[in-house]
C-alpha cells in the first residue's frame, strides 16, 4: 500500500520538515485533537500547506478525504518513516562541554534517542559523570562498548584534529552513522552515514544577513 | 560593478556553500597557491564546479578569463559578501555546558565573532568564567551590556521554556540577530533576524537513513 521513498533521494530539508511537522502533530496530541488538516497545520504551526502534502505523498497515501489526516495515525507513521518507532544507542566521543551538554539534553538522551556513554582520552575525565549521570570511559574501550552496547550512532564532539581518527575508531567499532559537531567536512565513510554538523555555518549566515543591511 | 544580491534571496544552502568555498580558499592559500579555477575547487575539495560558478555570479563578476580566480582577491570578495571582514560581538545567554562550549569554541570566538559574555540567572555562576576567560555576568544586566558593547548577534543555550522571554529580551537590548539553540522554533522578530539550530533534527535525519536499511 504505502510507497516508501528511497532514504537517499529524500533531502535533508524535506526531513526536517517531516520532523517538524511530528512535533505540531504531538502538540495537537496534547491538546486532545483527533483529526487535522494540512490547512490547519499551516495557518497554526505556520507550514505550508502544499509542501505539506508533497512530502506526505512520498511515503504513500496518508490522507483520508474529507477527514483530512487523523492525528495520532499519522504521527505513527511519520515516527516510522523517521525510524523514531524504535530507540537508537549513541557513543558521545569527547567529554568537553559540547559532549557532556548533547549527552545532558533530554533529546539526545530520552526514549528514542539513548547515550551509552561519553568517551574521552583525558585520565582525568575518564571514570567521571555527566551531571545526568552519563558515565565517561576511556576512549581505548569504545570498540568493546559501542558493540556489547549495540550502539548505532556516534556522535563527534572531539577538536578538528582529533575528528578523523575518532571518526575511523567508530566505523571499526561498527557504528553506522556519525554525527560530527568538529569544523571539519568529512568525507563519506561508506557504509556509514556522516553528517557534519558545522555550527560556525549558521553565524557565518547571520553574519551574511547583516551585511546586507550595511 | 559588481551586482550585491539581496541576503533575503539567497538560500541558506548557498551562503552555506559560500563559507565552504571560502575555506577551501584559505586552505589553497596557506599552501601559497595564487590561482585557482572551479574545476580545480570542484576536483580538490569535492564541490560542484557549475555551483560554484553559479553561487559567485549572484554577488558579480569573481572570475578572470584564462586564469580562473585569483585566490586571494576572491577570497576578500567572499569575506565581504559573508560580511566576515569585520568584527561581530557576540553574547551568549545561558551558562550551562552548550553555551560555555560555544564560548569557548575558536569559532565562537575568534577574530570575526567575539564572545562579549555569558548571560544566566544562575547565582552560582554569575561573577565566574569560562575556561577561556569569557565572564558570565547576571542575566539582567544583559541589555546594558548589550549596547555597551554593540553586541549585534546573541545566541540562546537556555532551556527551552526560557527561550522566548530570553529572545524578547535580546531583541529589547538592541540585537539584530539571534542563533537559537533551544529546541523550539521562534518565529520571525523583525528587524532581527532569527536562526533556529534544532539539533534533535540532524539526530532525527540519521535516525531517518538508518530506517531505510531496515
Amino acid at each position: 500500500m504505502s510507497i516508501r521513498a528511497r532514504p537517499e533521494a529524500v533531502s535533508e530539508a524535506a526531513t526536517h520538515r517531516l520532523s517538524l511537522l511530528l512535533r505540531c502533530l504531538k502538540t495537537l496530541e496534547a491538546e486532545r485533537a483527533t483529526t487535522t488538516s494540512s490547512r490547519e497545520l499551516a495557518e497554526r504551526f505556520g507550514l505550508n500547506s502544499a509542501q505539506i502534502r508533497k512530502d506526505l505523498a512520498q511515503f504513500g497515501d496518508f490522507g483520508i478525504r474529507g477527514v483530512g489526516y487523523r492525528v495520532g495515525e499519522l504521527r505513527d507513521r511519520l515516527r516510522t518513516v523517521l525510524g523514531l518507532d524504535r530507540t537508537h544507542r549513541l557513543v558521545i566521543v569527547g567529554a568537553g562541554n559540547l559532549g557532556v551538554a548533547l549527552a545532558d539534553s533530554r533529546n539526545f538522551n530520552g526514549d528514542t534517542f539513548k547515550v551509552v556513554a561519553l568517551f574521552d582520552v583525558d585520565g582525568r575525565k575518564i571514570g567521571g559523570k555527566s551531571r545526568t549521570g552519563i558515565p565517561i570511559r576511556d576512549a581505548t574501550d569504545l570498540p568493546r562498548i559501542a558493540r556489547e552496547s549495540e550502539a548505532e550512532i556516534g556522535i563527534l564532539a572531539v577538536p578538528v584534529e582529533a575528528a578523523p581518527e575518532a571518526a575511523a575508531r567508530l566505523i571499526e567499532a561498527g557504528i553506522q552513522a556519525i554525527l560530527n559537531f568538529a569544523p571539519i567536512a568529512l568525507g563519506p565513510m561508506p557504509p556509514a552515514v556522516v553528517k557534519n554538523v558545522d555550527l560556525t555555518l549558521f553565524l557565518e549566515s547571520l553574519s551574511f544577513q547583516l551585511a546586507g543591511r550595511g
